[in-house]
């Protein structure tokens, strides 16, 4: 059972040690990453001994940050996760799994935070699937630790703040969010190119992958389903993988009009992954459950085995049950 | 010749008058619109006669927003423009003309600004195409007319913040934009919401023109220029139009690696209107000029009469010479 602590015993406890070691979580992220780098150069700004371990390697796109990775050259005596709600989000590469079992202490924003670590922060909110992104707190947590925001650490919680928020859209963005990013700006941090490289950058995998899920684009139900679908071949021709794979999934609900988004992406072994995205009417929750799956109100997912007609018309029966429910119920409030 | 003003003119300017026209430019974005209705609001709360005059209609996902329109109902003692930095951009319907020719205050961003008002209060700035946008502005000029930021003013300075902005990506974002956000969210703008309508909805017409001109995207001198074309008949078919077919020009740039982005869309009588972005190696403006066009140093413009391959041909020699001039300047600078 973990301890839930506040800032200032987190304070107390990084205040208090040495020879640090942070991990982030698999398939790292802007948020991970950043939060991990602007820790471990506050720490290394005290004249402590810090470094950064991640199951996965650092996207190329995050150069910038200069991360210190851990390489062996010293024994953890502290061990901080940072942005992982569970132990299996550590990954198993980089022995990390040796680590992830003894954690001192977890900086997190997911209310479903397993309490894995033996003390925890957790900055979660009742409203959305996970709180104010880890960065945000941690422009408030260095000055606490008597680290000044320098450029370079300004410039990491800028990216975990501006990448967890999608750039202050999604609906963990709050006003301390701006307040925070104002700090960074102030403290040095360039958004402009900070900006350029996180969110006008695409790949060219990820370019052609959007081509193909365009031209795959089908609508239903009087437009109110959008559907886009990528083969397995198609996949592998474009090269494109993890956040940019993921991304795409966001495309179908954002047309105009469309209240359930669905994605189809075909698995090696020909099963179909389907992630379903909803709008205010519907729960995507309900439509992936019926389907073996899970996930949040407006965030779901499945997975169907067999050909593409059947998983299509598996998942657009429950996709139809839901619109009507939805219906009915919008009926039945207006009455 | 135009006076130019401080704030606190322009407050006391409005706070002495009555009987209030609002002008908007033409082709009116979230800026324009957001700007204008707010202080339209803001006027109304101080009990005075007040309304907006737009050349062309105000777009229906403005409509949150509920403006009053100018219907004629009074004779305006005082004009003001909101972010019209010239007399050309009032448009020609409506009878805007009529005013336009006697502007007594003129809020605006833009260095560029004519000077066609009597008073002028231009926020703009050295290092970037145009200031901050005048929605950031009028958040702290609002207030100092005595009128509180209600969620209704508060949403529509938010999409004005935002939508300029590019929801906080673009250059003239500084530390007082997200300053201004915070205020905004504080006073009750309901950004997810917001940023969900502005940020997250794209026309039927806009996914089919996007789909159309990744088909068509080419790359040219080891993918450092990459070129999109639509046709008359493809923007036709797809019926995208205005802000929209103007937000696919930031394509081609967007992709990795590429410095020089072009835009080919074909013109009713057959010419192609060529938009050019660059990253900071090359000058946009450069390209342009020598084909007749113009613009800023990274973003441009010109027109080609003739079929697509002599426009793609003009256009790609005149591309070449300005790699060709950046990587010799490069070269010279290392040695």
């Amino acid at each position: 059972m973990t301890q839930n602590v506040d800032r200032e015993t987190v304070v107390s406890r990084l205040l208090g040690t040495d020879d640090i070691l942070i991990l982030c979580h698999k398939n790292p992220d802007g948020d991970t990453i950043g939060s991990s780098a602007a820790l471990c150069k506050a720490l290394q700004h005290l004249g402590k001994t810090a470094a950064v371990l991640c199951s996965d390697p650092i996207p190329a796109m995050y150069d910038y940050m200069q991360i210190t990775v851990y390489d062996g050259s010293f024994t953890p005596a502290f061990v901080v996760a940072v942005d992982v709600a569970g132990i299996q989000l550590f990954g198993d590469h980089n022995n990390i799994q040796d680590y992830a079992e003894h954690v001192d202490l977890c900086i997190d924003h997911h209310g479903s935070n397993s309490g894995y670590a033996y003390e925890t922060l957790v900055d979660s909110a009742a409203w959305a699937p996970r709180g104010p992104p880890p960065a945000e707190l941690l422009t408030e947590l260095i000055p606490q630790m008597g680290v000044e925001l320098t450029p370079e650490i300004a410039a990491c919680l800028y990216t975990g703040v501006a990448t967890d928020t999608g750039c202050f859209r999604f609906t963990n963005t709050t006003a301390n969010t701006h307040l925070a990013a104002a700090k960074l700006i102030e403290a040095g941090a360039d958004v402009e190119k900070l900006n350029e490289r996180l969110f006008e950058c695409r790949s060219h995998a990820r370019i052609q992958a959007e081509k193909m899920a365009l031209e795959s684009l089908e609508f239903y139900y009087e437009d109110r389903c959008a559907l886009i679908c990528l083969t397995w071949d198609q996949i592998q021709a474009a090269g494109v993988a993890g956040a940019e794979l993921e991304d795409l999934t966001s495309i179908p609900r954002s047309i105009e009009g469309v209240e359930v988004g669905l994605t189809l992406r075909q698995q090696k072994d020909g099963s179909y992954k389907i992630s379903v995205r909803t709008g205010h009417d519907t729960n995507a929750c309900n439509i992936a459950r019926r389907l073996g799956g899970g996930g949040h109100p407006r965030a779901a997912g499945c997975e169907i085995s067999g050909n593409l007609d059947n998983a299509k018309h598996a998942i657009l029966e429950e996709v139809k049950k839901e619109l009507d429910r939805a219906e009915a119920e919008k009926n039945s409030l207006e009455q």
